[in-house]
């Protein structure tokens, strides 16, 4: 099926950045975006779109989160890390069964879904359930059972979550035509050790996986892992060989210039995560210091416990004005740098270099803003709007892979009014 | 007319803060609020009006901005202030008709009132075309001709900035049934003398007046004022009596100890821009200092052209995380403090003790939020939800004394599509 969405803006790649288009076209030859003009495309259509007044992005990419604590929402506002999640969050998620944790994802689908979010990394248990919804709702996911130990004598071969982590791999790696990736994961340094890091990272880089880690997130998590181990949280991995795979590091608030120039070194894409690292008191990561090095800086929203949301364009907007304000430098952290880091970076971080910009050859993962809310005028500034202006609720149209996943909000792949009726339902068996 | 809403969730007036109700009733009785309870009420009322899976606040006050400069939106980003606020904006502000003016007030109105605005304090010119929009939206406004000086040897007769804001005073202060109040401005201390200040401020004093300025937004700004007049903005503007009548003032980004236990003395109000303040790289306000030294902090959006938004429930989101990571530290500008900045504290800056909170003998100034998106469930905490995962487009119902401005994305008191096409136009004219 041949689809022509025309009366559009475009923030199409360009040779450096962006290029906006006015009023132009964007041809679909089935997942693959076959054409980019302002000019009427010359080939036939089976079908074309209306899109006046929308302006097309290509669809943002969530690099970090843990979905299914939607369901953990609100709880434990206001605390600091360590306490919220280890005598908060933990004792709920001992609690969680696969069902709440399926009903949990399918929840975070939909919010995700319906603010522009076409490809989403994550890191949480019962992950077999995220793979299915995934397959279900046509969006694409790199998902990953990330490996934690708490007790120090437990052997490699007896570390479940390895296990399933590596079955879960060759259950899913590559379903839904490539939609779904299963990644390796490392919960964190804090939650880990040598023995277990080792021979597990060994297996991503044998299976040819990809791994997610947080890293440095907090000044006690880095200043501890110095006193103990002499090194840093980045030395400490990249020693027992987990930064041998291409590796995503979640929130790098703490990295040094040394850890940085290692992670460039070594082709380790940070993470920001701008609202986390907020709410919970983290700090400030050196964003334009890493975009400067030239690390492939990609942007999450982290789980909703610590957010409370999963708005990719809430982070954008976030990143955007926070480093100004720290630096007290209006000049940093440019628009286009921000819509790459939400967008492109994303896509080179899961592996999916066929995505994350609207070029002809790539495939048609597509979000469209509506331009016709009152704070969406005047259209002076394409760039500026969709980074300081657009909300999540002004994404009219989500597309991946030439399929329309919602539109007009209304979801055309999941039952939404099923997904919130099974989500109260867990709450309640949560909360009683 | 007497209304009961029923079958909503309600963060009325606490004791201390707020209080959390469940499936409540709230009644209104003309423009004011004459009962809440979870039990049915025993008077009659004319009508009711089933509010399932909504939640009821205050109406949010924007306790500054520059409305008009919706029409500048996205110009100019990323510049240092100065060089934005002289290179960019008076530029384009030169050209501004009335006409224009009074077209960017209404676009801001759309905004303001569908993110749960209910009241908000402007500064601009040509404010007699904000003063006959409000009166036709129905909003709360309290509206201000700021007074500047470029000249030295401008005698304080012939500045017409000040004839003009006294002449409003006399037009406008107390229309539509004191919805409309007309408030004293002085732009700020880098664009006036002391000549202009000192007679301005006694008329303001004079004639019952509230005052508007900026303050100490910039370190720049702080700085040359200590070293031109061996005093603090803060000190300045105390010594020429312009504190001698309340005053709402701007930013205080660069406030001092001193100046802000003279602000307290004095009764002065600082109103916290976060977006703003960030995205011009401003710096930090001091917000938790000025609370706990018993402040009255109120909240605002600025203007649109260093936001890029009017979105109340943005700031809100923004100020709540913001300075947790700033400290480095959950624990500060609990949800409900971050509450009362955007609801009873701008109330009581705008000089309207009868309104900015929920109780029985309040006007019935009263927004609806939608609990039944995806971002908005659980609902375990509705005022971690409220502070931390609503966006303004979850507003589903905007009520000023007692009357509906806007519901489930329709306006009942402007019509928005001509409000629109006269944007355009005035866009059109302004840029070509």
């Amino acid at each position: 099926m041949k689809l022509l969405l025309r009366h559009c803006d475009i923030l199409a790649a360009g040779e450096t950045g962006f290029r906006a288009l006015k009023d132009a076209y964007l041809g679909i030859d089935g997942d693959t975006i076959d054409y980019i003009g302002t000019e009427g495309p010359k080939a036939a259509y089976d079908q074309t779109k209306d899109m006046s007044g929308r302006l097309l992005l290509p669809g943002l990419i969530n690099c970090h989160g843990h979905s299914p604590m939607v369901l953990l929402r609100g709880v434990g506002s206001d605390l600091p890390l360590q306490e919220w999640l280890f005598e908060k969050m933990m004792p709920i998620e001992d609690r969680l069964t696969a069902e709440d944790i399926r009903a949990g994802n399918a929840l975070a689908l939909l919010e995700m879904i319906s603010t522009g979010t076409t490809s989403y990394s994550d890191m949480y248990f019962e992950p077999q359930t995220a793979a299915e919804n995934a397959i279900a709702a046509g969006i694409k996911a790199n998902l990953s059972r990330p490996v934690q130990c708490f007790d120090k004598d437990e052997r490699y071969e007896d570390n479940f979550r390895a296990r399933q982590s590596i079955q879960l791999f060759k259950d899913f790696h590559g379903a839904a035509e490539g939609r779904v990736r299963i990644d390796f994961a490392i919960h964190a340094e804090y939650t880990c050790f040598e023995h277990i890091v080792r021979p597990y990272s060994a297996a991503c880089r044998e299976l040819g996986g990809r791994m997610q880690v947080h890293l440095s997130e907090t000044k006690k998590e880095h200043d501890e892992c110095v006193a103990k181990y002499g090194k840093t949280p980045a030395r400490w991995f990249c020693d027992l060989g987990t930064f041998d795979s291409p590796t995503a590091a979640a929130h790098c608030v703490w990295v040094t210039e040394e850890d940085m120039a290692l992670m460039l070194e070594k082709g380790v894409s940070p993470i920001h995560n701008p609202t986390s690292n907020m709410k919970l008191g983290s700090g400030y990561a050196p964003v334009q210091r890493m975009l400067d090095l030239g690390l492939n800086v990609a942007l999450g929203t982290d789980g909703a416990a610590s957010n409370n949301n999963l708005n990719l364009m809430e982070e954008l907007h976030l990143a955007a004005v926070l480093h100004n304000g720290y630096h007290r430098d209006p000049t940093i952290l440019k628009p286009a740098q921000l819509l790459a880091m939400a967008t492109r970076s994303g896509a080179k971080l899961q592996g999916r270099e066929d995505t994350g910009e609207l070029a002809v050859g790539k495939k048609a993962d597509i979000i469209a803003l509506d331009l016709t809310k009152p704070h969406m005028y005047p259209d002076l500034d394409p760039m500026a709007l969709t980074v300081y202006s657009a909300q999540g609720s002004d994404v009219a149209m989500t597309m991946v892979d030439g399929k329309i996943l919602y539109e007009n909000g209304e979801f055309l792949t999941l039952d939404a009014d099923k997904i919130l009726y099974e989500a109260k339902a867990a709450v309640k068996r949560l909360y009683g």
